[in-house]
């Protein structure tokens, strides 16, 4: 039995944390901080937690925090390796779903997040969560850096390719769509229901935070240099990504499906549907599961893969979850049984 | 443990009961039949299941149902009642979904649907399945009829007064509104995407099937006759009823809201909420739960009740499984626990 | 032919009264103001506008307004009481859009607004722009108050009954679900997609600022004080309101269906649909036409009115532009003709 | 003046085209024929439309048709071959919506479509009605084959690209997701609101009916062999297609904004954004226009461009109108004026 720590426990993936562990076998305690709403109900930010769960807002301070045996960062980048490192020292574990420990070069993210890292030696000790590459790693991890939501997805669809050296790496494209929830729940005109109903469009196609991330690990999948073309979408529904994945294969595509199949075989969340298959990003909504086909429609060498995932929960707080069951010998699948919400 | 079957689980109210019941503690194996759909594996027709569940529809067969300890009905009207019967006679208890047992008064009932009765004497007996007023009945059912989705967010709005002779039973009014999901998956112009979406409309304001079903209840909660105008709203959402309920009390309006937190204190899935609150469908978005807020706008005789429910949830296969509970003694939350799915 | 200013041509009022007057046939000259957006294309902050009008924001000063024959005001509340006066003296006719000139007495009005009427004198002299109620005097106003949405679609709906005399004054209610769009485009978290998409819930139920509006007119349409319980509703599309109005006949309801074909017959924005119809917010997107249609369910004396309008054009910028027809004696559907957008 | 009749007026590219013939000058008279609805007001079908025209169906017969000067074909294929001969013989001019003229060889039109195709002698004398592409030929055609609405929104996309020689023919990918409305309005589980609601999914990427007209085109187009990889998704949205294109430039890229840009300088429906640009699907709603924005990420001969239009209107019953404009000599904007509806 664990207790948990949830700093930052107000946004999307906050809220998606609780609703896995409030139900997980192996949670004895939960703490959710936020300062800015400390003393307050989390159903009063929450009205679906109303009369589900009774807790309370505390302050994210250390004294607080050092009884947990693992704590979840759900914060924008910058608090979590401002924190962490204070709670690592101390033998808390840090399961962080912000970008913070991600990238291996600082230089790169500092480019992209703008701001200067200030635990760069951590970075290095960061372990990568996702589970069906780095399984044994995360085990034995203190920091787990959690994939981002559309990394997560892409990375799936291509690691068996990649892996067995079946792909080009020259030429990968992913054309990404992702619900709104995965912009989070700041304020901003773009994401206002009027402004999006009804309505779909492509944004960053010049460059998106998650590229070097997802250039970083594909490359180390296929131990050579990887770069793609990454255009993300937002699409009108709360949660969902689907990636469509654009390939050419080194050779006849003979047995990819096959290879697919036997890749998964034995892992709990992703699962590769029979050839021809179309999945919606609804077979996962509210599922730690990643659904994939494959399709080679017209000439041998062109691939196509359909990837989809929830972005809260295999791309984000479920993921955590699966993380922490790891490092803590849990059975992997503890607080993320259940079928998705259809309709 | 118990032995299950589901009779026409291919619509969503037995999809809604798999996925409660998939989890379900206390369920020992489940039976699905479909006879249109036999041999087939539940994950062709919903692929959410892939992965998740292993089963196959089976033939509708008294042979093979007669094992089960409890049969649910999520059939059209007219199934139960023909099919129902010779399952009781062995013994095996009926939770009925279609609206075959819910009014007593055969002829009404015939009048609505359109067919004749081929059960009537299994009415009389048949104990309705609403939790919150019937709970000592259902413990000890044979057949239960669970209450439509409308009626379920209408009776538990009105429970409170009516048991207490608060409201003057004239003059009640339910506006109501539901997800598309509560007409179900057949085929109809009218529930075309395209048809529905970025739009809102009334249905059925001249008389709905749902009408008599309120009316009994209410009248029986009253212990006296009570008629209500009744005008359901069909809502571009997937999952969801919104009803906004109007009526006058008998005397001034103080102390409402703490009657309703009292009277629903100990039912584990009515929530009364703070006084002002505005509970949205997305509350309970998957649950078995009904959250209620009470109003007591301009002078002080009007009442405006707001409930929120799950249609396919505590309005159909979510209570089905709280009536289950009751009639083997479980805790009444096995396999109904965990929060809303939000966003 | 006229020349027109639009004040605060960011928001959606503004947007759409653009949208109509671009090919209204009698304008000659189109003035928009943003203090904040000036120099800037309209297409810089509307790209549906690229390559389909050529205007840049201006500055909102007297000396530019001066030329216009009339000015709309699409501000929040406090600006056209403040700007109004100075261009009504200079012989400019004022459409305001905004709540400065609804309600006739002032302290209700700062009631509800929390500020200080800086035109108070204006406020008697304006007429409000309910074309169907107040033709003639719209045709010789300087200053035109604009119905609220809300109102709009109550007002029109009670119209033909309260002027017959047909209605119990008391005990009217109206029951009202708005699209989005009818909260404007400032920043909010309950604005949010992720927020309101497959959701559904009441709001302001103790009281909305239309309320005192809905009224006062119903009262004068009456000549006799009527008070409504009104609930208001959010609706996850983008536009539309719809009004189900419940009320009591004081004689039998004979008659009522032609007593509003009758009373509407000459009106070119407002349609009574056949007996048994339910008109959804769609069949009225994007026009400036209202839909209503008439049950009497259950006993004699109970009417329920289905009322349908675009909460953006009749609600709002459409009902602006009917007004200045009828100001300059224009054909009142100038600018205002065609079809719904469906699907 | 143009008398005009539109066949199979009961779809949504028919009443669309009804929406943007009704209020266009040069029309003289409509006839809208159904078998099945003949006799029927089409407001009784489209409640959008009462009180806003009053038309009736009527017989789809040579003797009503032929005082036409154009007839429109709103049908499934297999229709516009079998009555379009009757009437183009006796002088009617014929724009075809449906597929049954846009593919040059009928063994390819035969293998995708399943039926003998009836008037193989009329394809080799269709013009394919892309007004950018083949204005002059439009001009004098007695027959128009309207592109689809998946073909238009690529062709327009590439065609600057493929006509100055700028793109390599191999691997070029679209990427495209379109509105519900795209699929019609015939009856499907697949198209239900509670099966598209709050979900994404790709379909028929192994092959889509409109992959050889597109190929067909761009060959044209380019004067060389051109084979793409199309893969068409579904939006949950009503109206609007999203194409992303990737392609390979032979020359680095510099330039490509501006041959855009002035490729469709004169075109009247085609705007170029701005560089950096994002078209939403809203942004054209209602409207013929299509916008298109020009990326260049990462590495200099990667290009990436975003289509948006209308599928029922650029991509189907506008482009028809445009058509007619053209073969009729009049202005080509005439009943294509206006700016989108949004929100």
């Amino acid at each position: 039995m664990v207790n948990v720590g949830i700093i930052g426990a107000t946004g999307y993936t906050g809220m998606e944390l609780l609703r896995l562990l409030m139900t997980h076998p192996k949670v004895d305690s939960l703490i959710l901080t936020s300062r800015k709403n400390k003393g307050l109900p989390v159903s009063s930010l929450y009205p679906e937690f109303l009369g589900v769960i009774d807790l309370e807002y505390r302050e994210p301070s250390l004294e607080i925090l050092v009884n947990c045996d693992v704590v979840f960062f759900c914060t924008p980048h910058g608090v979590a390796q401002s924190m962490g490192p204070g709670l690592l020292e101390l033998g808390v574990k840090v399961i962080d779903l912000s970008a913070d420990f991600r990238i291996r070069d600082i230089l790169i993210w500092e480019s992209w997040y703008g701001i200067t890292h200030s635990a760069p030696d951590w970075v290095s000790r960061a372990v990568y969560g996702l589970p069906e590459l780095n399984r044994e790693k995360i085990a034995s991890a203190e920091l787990v850096a959690c994939p981002g939501c559309y990394p997560t997805s892409i990375e799936l669809g291509l690691l068996p390719l990649l892996k067995n050296g079946c792909l080009e790496l020259s030429g990968i494209i992913a054309n990404v769509a992702s619900g709104v929830s995965g912009a989070g729940r700041t304020l901003s005109k773009d994401k206002l229901f009027a402004e999006v109903n009804d309505g779909f469009r492509a944004y960053s196609v010049m460059g998106h935070r998650h590229q070097p991330e997802i250039e970083q690990v594909l490359s180390e999948m296929a131990g050579d240099e990887v770069s793609i073309t990454f255009v993300p979408h937002l699409l009108p529904i709360n949660r969902g990504i689907h990636s469509t994945i654009y390939g050419n294969l080194k050779r006849s595509g003979k047995g990819i499906q096959m290879l697919f199949e036997e890749f998964y075989r034995s892992e709990p969340f992703v699962q590769v549907l029979p050839a021809g298959s179309h999945p919606s990003t609804r077979n996962v909504r509210g599922t730690n599961t990643c659904q994939i086909s494959i399709h080679q429609p017209g000439n041998a060498n062109r691939i196509v893969l359909l990837v989809v995932e929830d972005n809260l929960t295999k791309g984000a707080s479920g993921q955590a979850v699966q993380c922490m069951n790891i490092m803590f010998s849990y059975a992997e699948s503890d607080g993320l049984a259940g079928a998705a919400l259809v309709p």
